[in-house]
């Protein structure tokens, strides 16, 4: 290996971390709990957000872009959802620097230049979005409005981890507004489908699509959503949420709207994002030891191509046959790169796109190309094959399929192994303890036991299935009467 | 007319904004100097960034996303950087808010949550950037480092403008490193005549290259190069800007490379942006009393139809043939809206799309299908004429390169009639006075008689062309020797 990396036996958290900064994803940043998404990190973010872009477009959604800042006044509005939010705020207070008169060259925030309310930075943007539509919304002609937004917010958190949990992150939101009820409902259920659908094809990791309990609900909603998926070290990570938000901001800003008979009602509102922490879930379900596995359809680079030179005069022949094969390939809409740098050995190659995690390795000497043929090297598998030249470009995109296929099957499979239904508090912990992943319980429905249960095991309910088998039990903690089985399991 | 606009003639500053609100491209927010883009005018955006992302990374560059934030020791590392925007930074000063123990259900800044160190937002991101590349930087092997971001900034201006200037503003910023200067005036230049292009053959209004003075210089740039245009009403505004930044931000940060000899060097820059005050050249320079007039190949919709129904029989019949219109000119792809809502009738439409500058609309009643024909209305020279639906799709993909054309010799035809060469002080204010545009004129190359010029008639000096003819003159205000014209013009 050319960079060292810790195994997931080892230490998990180190070998996360190894994978998203040696496998050059994103870096520290001299910011505090901010990262720096490098260029390779944020190729595959705009992959996953150019497609997801498309599903919100497929689906009725326009983009648009409303102001980094809440002022304080308009933030507390919604009380449910500022006080869930308080804590985390950055906040600016002035809007001028200007020279320190004591230290040349330096600079002190101008005290004269203090704002006279305090701006937020928006952990998320219900409040002045909500402010906005308030302008926008008049009659049931102006509804539904169907709104998304591409955006960077800012939540201070004390422990940070790379894409996982950063002060500052990129995410979309979308806000939606509606006539009814019935409408708003069915646009939560729609862009949680939205979500599972992109994260199982796009991103090969399977997920449950459940309803929060009233402890985890987002700050401000009815009902959350949310898609749950499973890592590799057994712990769960919420991929996802669709809130319904009911005519609770329609409420804290005054948004009425006239219907067909002239009567008034407040809007009822959705709001629903997912954002950079997907990589740390795509990271996490299916990468190994030797470094990040990526799936195909999202991959900036989905095959590498390295020429094995055996002195100057094999480059210009085995240049020529390779840039044959990058056309063919790029005929096929496939992202391929071809790396001829004589900066590094074939083998230091090898291992840096092993990292990087590029679904197919490409490898041709002169031998190879008097055989006809190129050594093929699939990731997922690791996987070493002689391919005729002869009709490449069809077999490497029947390839990347059955790779991204095989990854989505691999976590699948993982994933059902780690559902394990219980019935006792003795086997309750035992799983958390020795086997982790989701344990199907039955549970009180109080908050007061599911409290209590993280307090003992720091396991949370991930979630209540949709369409949740109805059946008799006793809470796995108190013993009361229950008539669901939720999912419980440690997260991120 | 459904909306009232203001004329130009009237009150020009008021068409703006007219046509920027009730165009539905923006709208005001609740925080001071910001803007909310809505819908519309994000689609515009898209379309602007969209092209303008495909330009750099065919020339080579990637994206990738650098923090909001920048602490305060890093902001004043490059002094003149920091000298220059000092005074409209936004602060960050604490990361929590609390209940006001005076108020329930109020917050207020937690005093105990007060950063050691204060956060400028960015208003640009030199400062962060160069403080990340020294850890990516050590070797000629490691360059050119060719990064652009697409993201918010921040600039806390007092007067705020629509688009033209607002404290938050989209934008890109590009940051290059490279090992040799040569290398980097070549990128600065590359970049221009990328911005240059674009600004020509997609927004289709004509620019001016060339380079700044020392007083309009980027702070922290050796040299800043720029695209001028001319709007409407005889004020210039610059497009864009590509900055050589000479070593100034690798010794501020100290990001040296060692050459192929092992000789330690600093790293040479450059830095170049656009942003959403784009949107503001193109509304001014093209639009009319009617509304917007949006070039086709950046119009969010190219072609709208609209059916003139007579009773509800003909509904189906002609929804269906505008169904065949539509999938043809799909086909071609071309961007096409049918607007078959009951809502309002043909005549307040053709008003709301002539406002919004859609570049054609196509308008069908029966007796139109029974004559195998549509009425075609084109935005830019509001001819109507009947058109056969028989291969109307190539028709109209003919003409919208044709709109395109006509604007941009349109905008090129003004730019030349108001670009006035004048030897006298008085001709020269005259000229600004009566006339408006580019002035060219002898300048002695003083930073005091451009700053006096200025003070007495508010036109700055736009910059001195690329390639401009050397001539021997004297100067307009002070009679003292020149060596070539300069532009000068009151701008935006």
């Amino acid at each position: 290996m050319s960079k060292e990396l810790t195994s997931r036996a080892e230490d998990y958290s180190q070998w996360y971390n190894d994978l998203v900064i040696k496998g050059e994803l994103a870096d520290y940043s001299a910011v505090r709990g901010c990262m720096v998404i490098k260029p390779y990190g944020f190729a595959l973010w705009e992959n996953m957000r150019d497609q997801l872009d498309r599903m919100f477009k497929d689906t009725g959604h326009q983009n648009a872009y409303f102001p980094l800042f809440v002022p304080k006044s308009l933030f507390e509005a919604e009380e449910k959802n500022a006080e869930g939010f308080a804590k985390e705020c950055a906040v600016v207070t002035h809007y001028r620097l200007k020279g320190d008169p004591g230290k040349k060259g330096k600079l002190i925030v101008d005290p004269e230049a203090k704002l006279e309310e305090e701006l937020v930075i928006r952990p998320t943007s219900e409040a002045i979005i909500w402010n906005t539509y308030k302008g926008w919304i008049q009659s049931y002609r102006d509804l539904p409005l169907l709104i998304n937004q591409w955006a960077n917010v800012v939540r201070w958190e004390m422990r940070t981890r790379l894409f996982l949990r950063t002060a500052e992150f990129l995410w979309q939101e979308g806000h939606t507004a509606h006539a009814t009820k019935e409408e708003a409902v069915e646009e939560t259920v729609k862009m949680l489908n939205v979500y599972a659908d992109f994260v199982e094809e796009w991103m090969a990791v399977p997920v449950i699509k459940g309803v929060k309990t009233a402890n985890e609900r987002f700050a401000g909603a009815e009902d959350t959503y949310c898609i749950e998926a499973l890592m590799q070290d057994g712990k769960a990570l919420q991929a996802g949420t669709s809130h319904f938000l009911g005519q609770n901001f329609a409420k804290a800003f005054d948004v009425k709207f006239s219907d067909k008979n002239n009567a008034l009602d407040y809007v009822w509102a959705t709001s629903w994002g997912v954002s950079t922490r997907l990589i740390g879930a795509l990271i996490m379900a299916h990468s190994d030891d030797q470094g990040l596995i990526l799936p195909p359809k999202i991959a900036p680079v989905q095959v590498v191509i390295v020429p094995i030179y055996k002195g100057e005069e094999s480059k210009g022949p085995i240049d020529a046959k390779a840039n044959e094969i990058i056309a063919s390939l790029k005929a096929l809409g496939i992202r391929v790169k071809y790396d001829n740098s004589d900066n590094s050995r074939p083998g230091w190659k090898f291992a840096q796109y092993e990292l990087q995690g590029v679904p197919v390795r490409l490898a041709m000497g002169l031998r190879d190309m008097e055989n006809k043929v190129v050594e093929l090297a699939r990731r997922d598998t690791k996987e070493k094959s002689s391919m005729p030249i002869e009709g490449l470009a069809e077999t490497v995109a029947k390839l990347l399929n059955e790779i991204q296929q095989n990854m989505y099957n691999k976590a699948l499979a993982f994933r059902n192994e780690n559902i394990t239904t219980v019935d006792s508090w003795d086997e309750f912990v035992k799983t958390l303890d020795e086997k982790g992943g989701f344990v199907s319980a039955h549970w009180d429905g109080t908050p007061e036991t599911e409290e209590k249960i993280k307090e003992q095991t720091k396991a949370t309910i991930r979630c209540i299935p949709l369409d949740n088998k109805q059946e008799e039990g006793k809470c796995v903690l108190t013993g009361n009467s229950s008539t669901q089985r939720v999912l419980f399991a440690r997260a991120y």
